[in-house]
């Protein structure tokens, strides 16, 4: 009879999670994830589960993924220097090929492959497909950065047509042209401009920090709840640089137009997805209005 | 970060639950209830939780509750006589009435009540509503024993129409005779035919004991498992008697008909329900063919 | 051929239903019965009739009953007294059971039972049912009432979903407090916040009497219609009063909500629902805008 | 108050038709007409007014006309003699295009319009009309009928669009040949044929006479009901002949077909449709398996 | 391999139709047919392919024809005279049963034929039948016209639920009158009016001649565009008259009601209705806000 | 008006097409292309205008793509040599990265690019995606080919979810191991699966010679059709080898599986696809049952 109290203990956590099961079911939520999570094999085996659990208690997840160590590493056997101005990749006519091939022909297959591989029923497309994502190039002044794009508009109807079909549809980011030319866009802005169109609850981005910190390296500073103003206050303060910038305005600019949270988690942390999502507190930071 | 570890263990503990949600997502299951679970407030609670995400998860139960001892109280305060013939109570017209009353608008409410409460959508019908349960008077030779009916027809419609709204349907097992009168049925068998009517996966009879054991009263003879031909044998050994006999019997019926499995469980055990259906070995003793 | 001419006239009746059948062709109608035509089956199985022939042609008759003789019968019974206050019964917890075993486990399922009995698909539900009346403590100042209750809020979805399968709902006037508990409500105000709630094109309130009368007492002044001025205008007179009165206010309340015609007419006359709706002039009064 | 006796008389009658609404509910009558009815005014009136209500209870009337009288009125007019061969007209190109403008284009109409007129929304089309009646040559061995035609093949698509979109489709018994030609085709085997392709459960044949007798000539000897067997019987027997007899062919080869009662019934007896549907014994002979 | 060139060729021809084909996908077009075209059998055979392939390349043709000719014609075989006041045809009783049998009943099945004798699903019906065009009385001062109508109200369902399912509504220009009368109607005015019920995106008026000109007389004045203000002055200073005047005065409206682009051809072109939707300059005069 | 004479000749043109229209109207047509017409610019256009017309007259066309010259050209870039066994690419995990990305990222996206381009909707999947081609290692005896994988099943739902929501689905044949790995599949096999998976009408391999011939090499030996048995026969008679081989045993297990016609067609001719749909005799070899 000792084996029942321990279930009894693990029904009851099963039941923790009811509240958020109640709340968000039926809602749409879009998560961002970097390409670091899809090295490891147990990282991407918890992500597939946890995003195949939300499926199945009737929240829609809908994925975007980067990958910019694997391009930069195909380039390198290819011969061919990265290139970086200003965070972002300079990207000529063969870059934006092998870009394309390494996320819409690696890691997003990579990511479906888990996936299916344990029950679920993901579908890989890119944002070409269907023209979810029509783009064009990046105005950035003087430096001629190629294939970087812009997204001009979202057309979510091959996504919301795979997520009432039960699949679960992983994109990756790359914008068609009006010449059907294939564009480089950044994933977190991808990701904040799909979770407006899909009128999503959420908006998580999974990154390798905890966080947003007050003072960026102590730890007792973290913030786990951040409003819009507080953060904009920070950017303007040049407290959030680098890398995080561009999350916390996708994120702001998420909020803005509808998405009720964004989320900034840190994507190596086992089941970070369900631990954010079912638990008051969250372990990373959620930005609100 | 202490914290993390613990619920780390959570998350993983939910993702258990996972091959189970994937195994039986879209299916039927008929839960029958005795009164006793619904005498308790924390019992009742943990029922209503388990049944709530039970409905969640894909998964819809249909509930058929019993309710023997509140009819009894009902009658003394009347100053009213109960009488069993063979286990069977005999039910005059007035025993009907207070039947009717009990089952119906107490125990079946009550449970509505406590669903409802915790953010499910029950509906509680009798028998008699959108004629689910055609009855019969049951021939018992002999002995008149009133109001105690026999299911003649399943019409499952007005059943089918709540749970695919996203209603939970709860049963109180009162059946309606070709005059519209009302007749008392067994709740085991009304559970077991409507298993069937439903295509149910599961008939699960919640009862006050751990399920059957190969020689009653020595713990360590409890049988998890047991098959339709060894049950059979049980019977006609006598080693399955009293009230135990009509719930085997019941199960037997509903796995002859084409139920894939069917349990009883003690209903006293916190969290029964989901024990039995997302563990592998289950809590109870599991009946198949 | 005698026959014929006598057929032939039958015929003409049925045609003269027409026009109305066409007026109301798909629209929704609140009948609310007091418990007395409940009581002789002469009564019961007019009631029945009407309600299927509504139905069937393409009319979704909805059904709130009361029953405060049948509950002061058992309380009797059970050697509790009945009190009232201005009307209202004080309902303690032992009277709240009593209440609502009475209304629905018997009256309700009574009324389901005999128009099964006739052909038609019934199906009985009280406002516990799908929270289809939240409600709380009535406020009625210094006297403490116990569980009578007043409405805040219809979530009409389970009786919408019934109704739309082909189903009659017959509605006990039990309401579901936030805690899942029950509470006494008015049938007559129940009867006029569903029919709002329903869009319905008319609530019929059954009573004893003929309707409204200029000068009560007075045979010869009868009003067959009374627009809500009037109506104000008699009650601030005192000329509406007693057991008219709420109803006469929940009439009013559901005009100003919308509802296009209330009718208060007497169920005693056979087939009273069928001739008020199907003729002209009604048998009853009829409030109107 | 006597006004509510013979009020409550008028609702009984109505209720006496519940039985007959309850089991025709949803289900498919095909009624040929002859071009007799549709020359008073009054007995147009009737006709609309029972297909009206039989649509309104849930019963999808269709309707097939004659109007060989009127053809031959026009054939005179235009200084055409008409011709029959066997009770067969002979059509030339000229009687073809004649015959096509008076039943599509005049009967036809008029029956649509006092419908319409009436509150129905009646749509006239010819078997032209969505390919509904394949035809060909009447291969009536040595004389040549010109275009009359017999019936190939049933499309029946159109008019159960027509017919579950609210609409009484009403059918004139013009055949189309594989060029787009027309063809004259017999209006009683047109409804037979009609009635088998739409599963519908009554043929009704309005004629000018009551029906079947054993004896033609002795009014003593009408059968109100007739089975197959017999009436195959008087067929043999020269019983049946001349404008009965394509009737009574047709009824036979509907209820072989699997339609469940043929009926021949006066049309010129007011209300005779819903007299035969809404009577036990109805006022003509019904012809069974 | 010379074959090949010349396919070739051809399959660019084809493929010269896909941005007209993408433009005009799941729009509905209003067409109407004088009475010549469907003199000579090749203009009608064409006319019925137009169509067709219309339908199949996902636009909704809906049709109404005239029929002028061919009334006068069987007016002079029954020897009554055609008389017009102000180019409107004196319509007396017998006239109008005249005109609704050649209109509804042979113009029409006519088209009919053709259609569905070429593999297209037409439907033929007349502004009475599902009350598709109310009419009455044309109001013309002194001159008594008889049963010359204009139209009341369009009730689009009949045409929609045809077109909806893959049929091709072909429609005779004859109301109804609110006793069930025929009214006979212009037949442009009839188009221009359905086409705004139904948000066509294009009026299609088939005459004979090219279009409009800026010169009448004059070959090198026509104009393959005018704005209505335009139209508006021509028909000001009497350039545009006699038949043309209604039709440009119904494509005036239809445009101002919503319409997207009217057009005036020449039916006897073959193919002129794919020529002038399927090319950019077109064959006729279109007319544009 | 000379241009009228030529615009005449271009509708006839156009019709012509209408009977394959309506044959084909509603049907799914699997589409092989190689890589090569993949190659040059106007052939890629070409391709994507033929797609797109077929979509739009109700066709549905499934293409599923080939890359095998591309996969070379991206392993000689990166210093890997490409080894072929009977025919068979040997393909080592990075050599099953390499040919992952190819297809799946480059060569698949650059037709969803040039269709998008030309107004179409067209979304690129792999056999991965919602498990479309569950594969397993090819058995090949002595042989270690690596990650070559042959079909153990085809789940079809995520390219019918596309085809019906109006999407072109473009297939890269790359199946999904058990454990959600990858495997190189045939894409002539690839295609004839999916083919007979969907109840194709048609399945076209696009090729870059003619057709089949009697004795290759003769040009006056082409056979414009080839039976199932005559081609069984030239298979054993080594008569079709090598690259044809494996095209031609595709076809006739597809036609074996109930497809109803298989189409080998030189991919460089313009417009090749709708020449073979659209002609009677066709520009290729069609293979029958």
């Amino acid at each position: 009879m000792e084996k029942f109290k321990d279930w009894i203990e693990k029904a009851t956590i099963l039941l923790e999670a009811l509240p958020y099961i109640k709340r968000f079911y039926g809602s749409t939520m879009v998560i961002k994830i970097g390409g670091e999570p899809m090295i490891d094999e147990e990282s991407k085996e918890n992500l597939a589960l946890n995003l195949i659990l939300l499926k199945y208690v009737g929240i829609n997840p809908v994925v975007i993924h980067g990958g910019g160590q694997q391009i930069t590493d195909l380039m390198k056997s290819l011969g061919k220097e990265a290139i970086f101005i200003e965070g972002l990749r300079v990207t000529d006519k063969e870059t934006m090929n092998i870009t394309e091939m390494v996320l819409t022909g690696m890691v997003n297959k990579d990511i479906v492959g888990i996936i299916n591989h344990h029950g679920g029923k993901a579908v890989g497309i890119s944002g070409k497909d269907g023209n979810l994502m029509e783009a064009e190039k990046l105005d950035k002044g003087s430096a001629d950065l190629g294939y970087v794009g812009q997204i001009k508009k979202i057309n979510p109807d091959v996504v919301l047509t795979l997520s009432e079909k039960g699949f679960i549809p992983i994109i990756s980011p790359v914008g068609i042209g009006h010449k059907g030319e294939s564009f480089n866009i950044n994933a977190d802005t991808a990701a904040s401009r799909i979770a407006v169109a899909l009128h999503a609850v959420k908006l998580i981005l999974l990154t390798n920090v905890r966080g947003i910190y007050k003072e960026p390296g102590r730890e007792d500073s973290f913030l786990p709840t951040v409003k819009i103003k507080e953060a904009e206050k920070q950017i303007k303060g040049n407290i959030i640089t680098k890398g995080m910038l561009p999350k916390v305005e996708s994120c702001i600019y998420a909020l803005k137009q509808g998405v009720e949270k964004a989320h900034i988690i840190n994507g190596l942390i086992p089941h970070s997805i369900i631990l954010e999502i079912f638990t008051e507190s969250g372990i990373g930071t959620q930005i609100i209005k």
